[in-house]
Parts: structure tokens; C-alpha cells; sequence
């Protein structure tokens, strides 16, 4: 028999103290010592102290609990079918430098919090229910995306192990091995986990932006994880010129990336006037500071191009309007644009029918919410890109991600894990012992 | 009797292997290590190394050689009337990093060689003829203007001494009494140049810009010098923001500062077509190399405005269009300008009859010239905002300059030497003893 979706409203709220708890567990020993930021640096000590924090916290509430060869940690609620597709949640537990408490550690207490709850409630599920913590999700560390996730499913480039994290400027390949991971297996494309043998992944994240303040909703199903391609490492070469140079001779490399950097967002806003959702991001844009002064004309910029939309054939699309623009600026201004080396990530969207469970285990609980598309990447995407059904629940929050100032409020985060509580209950057809 | 300009004309060119020798001797010192580079950096190891093989040269030529509280150097040739106001040309020795041979150099030998050529066509001018070695031009080394000719009027700012060099970090107090200048003399506004005991100034310089080359010109008699202002350290500050932000929450600096680039070029090319001459230039552009990332919305953008024109009138209205674009920018994009420290020079139109005057010693040479506005700034302006009659002597250069490319030929110097020359026999009332 099934429980009711009032029971299950109550037994995750009656989690609350816990979910708090938890969180400011993880605070406390993520401090970075910059105002109220938080540092859990991907594969160094901030993730592994918040790794060993949740596993801990799984084995108390009797999960099973296992690190994969590249670390990631899965802890499991054994169903009574253990060979029966599981169905699977969670999120990452690395965070930016100085960032906030609620990037990626919500979808892995939300995870507990929900398990917790069918526990309490005395449900079984027929199959395993398994949350994961995953590594490396954070692509600001090896400026590499979905290490944890790609290696969980054995698909992470080789190379990528030899990329050197920012700020030590040592291997991926060492620091994964300071925290435990079996590097040559990740190397070999071993496997931890196969979509074969997963039934779904909803990953529940804070929103990366204010649409659902504007919306008054506090928590909105995801329509997809937009698929991306970067050029991490533009140049723009021009040359440099002394101050006393006429306009008509310059090659001004300044004049130039601005011009282009005005003319993505040009575009931008006419994709938004037609209702196509995309981003792009400058986010590094720099004359060369051993080259650069007050009096010189600059002969050189170096930028990074992140570009995202939700389907394969507008990401393409984009792809050339970059390019026919960077030809355009290139011929007006006399410079030469170095795009240097292209990366890029699938479009994931959301399956229709792990939606549609979603919005109606919401409706059951009577809790207003909405469908959302949200331009950040997250390693849903490599569950989707393997094959797996996905979809996200993404929690209201008024300042953004990445930063120490994300907010989020505990009632808003319990009303959508008793989303994903009822959504579990309802896919393993839990019933009551 | 004066001589006639044919024999100015083969006096100078007789020199043509001394100027060579000499600008040989000037490039093989001032190696920086870097291909072609030259380095003579100011109030270092490479402008004191210029000034003393110059005062060598000078002595070796019988002139009288004086080195002021500031470290200047002036090399006199006697008048007859030790007592009238005498005549002055000259230029400054130091260059920027990575730069050219001829950038200031050339303006000081041709001083040198135009005494030379006076004193070998057996001339007695009636006032001193002297030739000045300024230290200091180049405001990239502490990014403070005029460093050595506003010291040599008893005008430079006391502040300024506090400046700190990019490279060392150290003073230019510091700096100045490694080359022998009197600091406390600097500080106390003591001067070694009177303009009223100036009967003129004329600086020759390569052109910074390929104009002359435009014009099949080998020189130029320049219009003016420009004044400038100046906001070496703007501040525009957004709001970082994860890479998920939509559009219409964004507060990109990168983007506002792109903006801003724009509209100041569409207001430069306004103002050319209108020939209305003026210049902008942002050589210092970047976002914050400790919180920029590939995936982060960039919420500070730091850059350097140097914006010059030929009249007052037009700067002040130059100054509140940047103004207004600032705030147009701010408003649509909800950033914040902060302009930071403001400097400014004034304008030094040259002076009418000192141009005619060397118009016409290119007509008695029968040298093809032509006036020209060149938007870098000289020496020559503190000359001419002290009260001296001013003008400058533009040489041909194909290459710009401020880079290891400067080109000079010396045919082309040769010829505007033969105009300062012929120049000063005039105004000196030189006559065969």
C-alpha cells in the first residue's frame, strides 16, 4: 500500500533540524577565511573533508555506502530487488573558490533528507535508491567539465587527467590520487556506473538565478541541461601602437574584442526577443599585462567564450554567427582572431516522463511549481548523455550561485525534496512494511 | 654674411656617418635583451648610459656641457651674446620597454648635429644654441608626464616624486638620486630653464604614425601638441555572477566596458569626419586576474582612458561626452564607473611664426613639407605652457613607434637637420667670421 502524500510532506519536514544541521556541518569546515565564503576545492581538502563529513552521515542512517575508483561516493538504500534498475539522485560536493554552502551540497542532502524520510515512513522500495556525491563538478579547478560523472561512467578524456588544477598547478592525475582514486582504472575507462542499470537521475540544485524570486515559486522542474561549446583561450592579435597613432592606422585589439564582446550580446538579446533561450560569457578578458600601458595602443586581448543553448541545432547555429562575427570584426578592425582550443558538451534535456512524474508528484502535494530553463551545466548532463532519463528540481535562491551570499531557504529546499520523496516512493512503488 | 642653404645642405650631410655612428653607438648599449629591443629605461641603467655617451660626444665637440638639479643635460655651443635669449632644440634619451632607437634619440642628435654642422661652416651665432638631453618622457616607466622638463621649469608636481616605477616598485625620489639629480631642489621647485631667456624650442621627433609615409613626405612641421586628460585607473564594477545568469539579470562588466569602447570609437569616428582631430586610447583593459573565470559572469572590469585633442575647447567637450557615455553605460547596464585619479595636460599649439620660419628654411632648401597634427605628446609641450615659442620637426617613419621597429632613414633625418639648421643660422643671425 502506498502512503499518502500529506504522510510523506511530513515526514521530510520533520527532517528540518537535521537538513540544517547538516548544512552548517558543512559550512563550518568549508570556511576559506574570506567573509562568509566557503572553499571545497575540487579533489584537494575542502571536497574530501565534505566527502567524509556526508559518508559518515550515510552510514549513521544505515545506507550503504561506496567510493568508485575516482572517488565519488554512493550510498545506497538496498531495494528489494537488488538487481532491478536503481533509481538515482544527488549532486557534486566541490564548490568555486569563495563561494556559497548550497552549490551542489543541496542535491546530496537532499538525497539523505529524502531516503531519511522513506525510512522513517517505514516504505521498502522495490528497487536501490542511491544517492551519489559526486567529484569534480566544478569546472573552475582543471578548467575541465564533469570529471567525477564522466569518470563514473568511463568516459573521461584521457588527457584530461594531465590538466593542472589553477591555483596549485599540479595534475588532476595527482590530486585525484591524494584523495584515494584508482587513476590508471579512470585512465582505462573503467566504469563504475552503467545507464543500463539506472531507471532515472533527478539531481536537485539551488537555481543559479533569480527567475524563481520573480516567479514567487519556490521550486521549478528543469527543461534540460543546455549543451555548450567554449574556446577557453581567444586571442585577438592586433598590434601594438604608440598613442600618437591616427584612428585610421590602428589594429586596436581592445576596439576589437569589445566590438565582438557588443556583438554576442546583440545577438543575445535578439535570441531572447524570439524566445530562444542562450547565454554567453566573457567571463576572462584581458589586454596582456607584460605588454600593456596608459600611452600604448593594445596589440593584443585574451578572452574566454563559453556559449550554451538548448538544442544541438541552435547550438550550431550559434557556432557560426560566432564565427561570421569574429570574420567580421577580424576584417573591419585588422586583427587576427586565435580561437585556440575548442571544447564543448551536449545538450541534456530533460526526459519528458521523469518531468511529467515530477510535476505531478508536486501536484499531489499541492505545491505550486513551474518549468524552468536554466543555462548552467551540471553533471545531469553526463547521466542524460550516457542514456539515462533525467531531470533536475532546482530550488529557489535570490543572489545567484558561486558566491558567498546564495541563499536558500530551508522551506523551500523540504517542499522539493518532498517532491523528490513522493517521485521516489511513487517509481519504486514503496509500500508500507 | 650669411651662408646660403646649399652649404647648410652639404655641411649637414657631411655628417651623415657621425649620425649614423652615433645612433649606432646609442642602439648597441640599449640592447634589452629581446630580438631588435631597445631599453632606456628612465632614471636607469639605460637613459644614464644614453646621457653619458651624449655628454661625451658633446665635450668632444667643444660645447659646453651642464647637467641640472634634475639630471637634464644641456650642451651649449657659446653666442656672441652670452647675455641675449638664446635658442634651444633637443628631445629626451629614455625610451619605453621593448622599444625603438629613434623614439626621442633622434631629436637630440640632430641637435648635435646641427651644431656640428654650424661649426663647421665656421658660424658665430649671436645667442647661445643649446641642446637639450631631457630625462623622463616616457610616462609608462611611473606614469607621470614630463617628468624631466617640468622639473627643468621648477613645475613638476610634488607628489610626483613619490611615484613608483612599474617595474622596481621604487620611487622616483629613489630613481632621481641614482642618476645624481638634487631631489630636495626637484621638490622645492627649483628651476634651471627660464622661458624668458628662451628665444625658442624646436624638437625634432619620428613620427609615431605612418602619415608622412601616407604623403610621400620625408618630414613634417608639426601644428601642435595636444592636450590630454587622463583617468589612468577607471574602476567599472557589476556584480560576479555564475555563468547560469539569464540576460536580463546580468550586471557584466565586460560587456559594460565593451560598450563603453564602442561608443567612444563611434564618437572619434564622428569627430573625424566632422576634422575635428582628437584621440582615445584604452591600452590597459582587463577584468581581475583573481576572480575571473571561464564560467563566471566578470564583475569588475579595470582600464586606462587617455583621451587628446588640439584645442580647449574641444578637450572640455571630449571630457563631458566620456562623462556622459560613462553614465549611459552604467544606467543600461547597472554598473558602477569609478573614474579614479584624474590627470590632465594642457594644449601647446605651436607657435605661428616659429612654423613659418622653419616653412620657409624648407623652402630656401627646396624640400618638400608639410604641416601635420600628430597626437602624441612632447617634451615640447612644457616648453610652450611655460611661454616659449615652440615647434617640433616630424620625421618620417613607416613603423610607429614605442616598438623595435621604429625606421628612420637617415637621408630623411638628414634633410629636416638641414631645416633646424638653416633655422637656427637665421634666427641666430649667424654670419661667416
Amino acid at each position: 500500500m502506498s502512503v499518502g502524500s500529506s504522510d510523506v510532506m511530513a515526514a521530510v519536514l520533520a527532517q528540518k533540524a537535521d537538513a540544517a544541521a547538516l548544512f552548517d556541518a558543512l559550512r563550518a569546515g568549508s570556511r576559506d577565511g574570506r567573509g562568509d565564503g566557503i572553499s571545497r576545492d575540487t579533489y584537494g581538502g575542502g571536497e574530501e573533508f565534505a566527502h567524509r563529513l556526508i559518508a559518515d552521515h550515510a552510514k549513521r542512517l544505515g545506507l550503504e555506502t561506496h567510493r568508485d575508483h575516482a572517488a565519488n561516493l554512493f550510498m545506497t538504500l538496498p531495494g528489494q530487488d537488488r538487481h532491478a534498475a536503481r533509481l538515482m539522485t544527488g549532486s557534486h560536493l566541490d564548490s568555486v573558490a569563495n563561494g556559497g554552502n548550497f552549490d551542489g551540497a543541496a542535491g546530496v542532502v537532499a538525497g539523505l533528507i529524502a531516503t531519511r524520510s522513506l525510512q522513517s515512513l517505514g516504505l521498502r522500495p522495490h528497487c536501490d535508491i542511491t544517492t551519489a556525491a559526486i567529484r569534480a563538478e566544478e569546472s573552475v579547478w582543471f578548467q575541465v567539465s564533469y570529471i567525477g560523472s564522466r569518470s563514473a561512467f568511463g568516459v573521461l578524456p584521457p588527457g584530461a587527467l594531465e590538466a593542472r588544477r589553477v591555483d596549485t598547478g599540479r595534475s588532476l592525475a595527482d590530486h585525484m590520487r591524494d584523495c584515494g582514486a584508482a587513476v590508471e582504472e579512470v585512465r582505462a575507462g573503467k566504469a563504475s556506473l552503467d545507464a543500463r542499470s539506472i531507471k532515472a537521475w533527478v539531481e536537485l540544485h539551488i537555481e543559479q538565478a533569480p527567475q524563481l524570486v520573480e516567479a514567487g515559486k519556490a521550486f521549478a522542474v528543469g527543461t534540460g541541461v543546455p549543451g555548450n561549446f567554449r574556446y577557453p583561450h581567444v586571442t585577438i592579435r592586433g598590434e601594438y601602437a604608440h598613442v600618437g597613432l591616427p584612428r585610421r592606422f590602428r589594429r586596436d585589439a581592445v576596439l576589437a574584442a569589445s566590438e565582438f564582446a557588443v556583438a554576442l550580446d546583440e545577438l543575445w538579446k535578439r535570441r531572447d526577443a524570439e524566445g530562444r533561450p542562450m547565454a554567453f560569457t566573457i567571463g576572462r578578458f584581458h589586454t596582456n599585462a607584460d605588454e600593456h600601458a596608459l600611452t600604448k595602443v593594445a596589440g593584443e586581448m585574451s578572452l574566454s567564450l563559453d556559449v550554451r543553448a538548448y538544442d544541438k541545432a541552435h547550438l550550431a547555429e550559434l557556432e557560426a554567427d560566432v564565427m561570421s562575427l569574429a570574420g567580421q570584426v577580424a576584417e573591419r578592425r585588422g586583427v587576427e582572431f586565435d580561437l585556440g582550443a575548442r571544447a564543448s558538451a551536449d545538450v541534456a534535456p530533460s526526459n519528458p516522463e521523469v518531468v511529467g512524474a515530477l510535476m505531478r508528484a508536486a501536484t499531489q502535494l499541492a505545491i505550486p511549481t513551474m518549468p524552468l530553463a536554466s543555462p548552467a551545466s551540471h553533471d545531469t548532463a553526463t547521466f542524460a548523455v550516457a542514456g539515462v532519463p533525467t531531470a533536475m528540481l532546482f530550488v529557489r535562491n535570490r543572489n545567484g550561485s558561486h558566491n558567498p551570499c546564495e541563499s536558500m531557504e530551508i522551506d523551500d529546499f523540504l517542499q522539493a525534496v518532498a517532491v523528490l520523496t513522493c517521485w521516489l516512493a511513487a517509481e519504486t512503488g514503496a509500500i508500507r512494511q
